[in-house]
């Protein structure tokens, strides 16, 4: 294919996306005893005395580690983390290009949780947040929970928080166009892993009280045989009604379907019995769980993808970059609950009543005004919930 | 002091001297989906089928990590891993402007040395080298040695083997100046870290047999008491004349004395003792053993220092990009004995017959010859050392 072998050329053409330079010229024995020794010991003294100096006298204070461990990577599985390291650079990218974030990128060697928290929790001092990508659940929420607990700076497992913001925003405003409201409807979500878990917890605090999760199980229902920790949490907190069954079952008069699964498992029946107006994410890339023409052919009212050729793109760059702007440029300790839920809403009001439409009920993935306003709510959200610290 | 505060002013203003920056734009659908999903999984899938590829298709083939626990920091001792950061900025700014070569700065927050050998492997599938910076002897020895031997890209503590080649260079151009011969000398080193350590290692194999070690204790001596691990190690392998004593008692009648120690603790009556002609290599830093105007006045025929402010600057500069950049140009697996020892040959030679003089015994850290010619040198060293893998 075309693409493919059009990326393949650029990378080797590349040979790296992203490349650390000086801030600094040492063209002579003054620039290089100011830059290096001697003078370079008074930051570090200055530092010694008050590590908070760290991010006025280093890079610090915009510096984010993008780190994986290979095991999940796109849709592509354990791949291992050498083979993840493209992934990591272009998201380095983005975190560049679309919020001015300097973010390195490390593929870890190891996929055992203790030893992932021990080497992350050991180079954080030299950083100012860190984005974690593409680990495989269940072990992605322990280590992410066990570094939030060790780290003083910010930890983000995107796939799980960037995910489950972006499609928040685009539900809020997605229920403006079908008139519903958030705590009557029944939603649907297929594929109980990390994207899955991460939005389901997001919904429910979003104010969802009727939330089904499935997976290739079927439907997550408590007291079901053979489920992992993170499924049995999950399944006391969803499934209201103790429904068992398939996922065309649970689909049986819902309002809103989110899939972040398999391609091709949603037929047009199952939408067809969806409640009145339904709402249709399926998110699976690069094939959706049922393609948008299928989909709005069968009676959904709104679609949204993963997928840019498609409307309504639901593509976490609308997230993460303003994400940590906004986090790093308070100094946050951490990316709360009030900081990824202020980040749904300034995404959701990016469109204007005016603009909203059932084609169009997210911002553009290159709209310029995103990064900014989501920095802006992020770190206002920060400061009223105490992540702030500056 | 007037540099002191320069320096100072100047991290302020700089916020870090390095900068993670994207070598490709991202700025609509197309160039997304090159640098990022759906294209990206093609490089990821060539580096999973064969992870050489990791070379050709993303930054490791340019980047060195550049990574310190703080406990040696210049001669400010145990600051901690964030203190040390402004100096390990600035090695990557030196890395950048003397070789080109990326360079990134990671502290890390432990002085375990299993710990900081597993976090150090668990990222080292990120970089093309690890550059080890600023520990603390006995510990740095061990660290090197493990990661050596786990690690399949080239691991370099630069203060003990940079210091080692550098030095190494300069006595072989002082002896020339003297005429005198490397398997004649009595050499005696002042410092039995990990400098002295590593130089004392490196001018054995270029041949000294007539070399003694002093620190704190004095003269080191097999046998003696309450030696570390290195210390007896090393004593087996110098003082063939079982001398004890003072390290006046160790100058007399020696050729050569190295200092990586305190300042003024070498007095003019003790350069007085010395052979004929003797090389003086007093390298404390700001404040070396004995101040070059005094050695001189006492007799010394070259002296050499860590300062730029005298002739015979002995600086790291000289060495380390310059080996690097001809180990990551042969995708080199370590830098060993033979590449090490090439270099300090490649910036000796550097000083035609012609110019060499007391005063001149070393290329000046901004002589642009040297970077490239060190560079070849290494990189033909790991050739003919088996040590390139292309």
């Amino acid at each position: 294919m075309d693409v493919k072998k059009q990326a393949l050329d650029k990378h080797f053409e590349w040979k790296g996306k992203i490349e650390v330079v000086s801030r600094t010229e040492v063209k002579n024995s003054q620039q290089l005893s100011t830059a290096y020794t001697p003078g370079v010991a008074e930051p570090c003294l200055a530092i010694q005395a008050d590590v908070s100096k760290s991010y006025e006298l280093t890079r610090r204070w915009n510096l984010v580690a993008v780190i994986t461990d290979g095991s999940a990577v796109l849709g592509l599985g354990d791949i291992g983390p050498e083979a993840g390291m493209p992934v990591m650079e272009g998201k380095c990218v983005l975190f560049k290009e679309f919020a001015d974030v300097d973010a390195f990128p490390l593929c870890i060697k190891t996929q055992d949780v203790d030893e992932i928290v021990e080497t992350i929790y050991n180079i954080s001092g030299s950083f100012g947040g860190i984005n974690l990508e593409d680990i495989a659940a269940p072990r992605c929420f322990e280590i992410e929970q066990k570094l939030k607990e060790r780290c003083d700076i910010p930890v983000f497992h995107d796939d799980q928080h960037g995910t489950a913001i972006v499609v928040a925003a685009a539900l809020i405003n997605a229920l403006k166009v079908v008139g519903k409201k958030m705590d009557e409807i029944k939603l649907v979500i297929n594929g109980a892993g990390s994207a899955g878990t991460a939005i389901a917890n997001h919904l429910l605090r979003l104010g969802v009280k009727h939330l089904v999760m499935c997976d290739r199980f079927g439907i997550l229902c408590e007291g079901m045989d053979g489920l992992n920790d993170a499924h049995k949490e999950m399944s006391k907190r969803t499934n209201r009604e103790k429904q068992m069954g398939t996922l065309a079952d649970a689909l049986c008069g819902a309002d809103v379907f989110i899939g972040v699964s398999a391609p091709n498992i949603v037929t047009e029946e199952m939408i067809q019995k969806m409640a009145d107006k339904p709402i249709v994410f399926p998110m699976a890339n690069p094939v959706p769980e049922i393609m948008p023409d299928k989909a709005l052919a069968a009676g959904a009212a709104v679609v949204g993808t993963g997928r840019s050729d498609f409307p309504n793109q639901i593509n976490n760059v609308l997230a993460f970059p303003g994400i940590f702007r906004g986090a790093l440029d308070v100094r946050a300790s951490d990316i709360n609950e009030e900081m990824k839920m202020a980040s749904s809403y300034a995404i959701a009001g990016l469109v204007s009543d005016g603009e909203l439409c059932a084609e169009y009920i997210l911002p553009k993935a290159f709209d310029p005004r995103v990064g900014k306003t989501v920095a802006e709510a992020v770190a206002k959200a920060a400061r009223l919930s105490g992540a702030a610290r500056i």
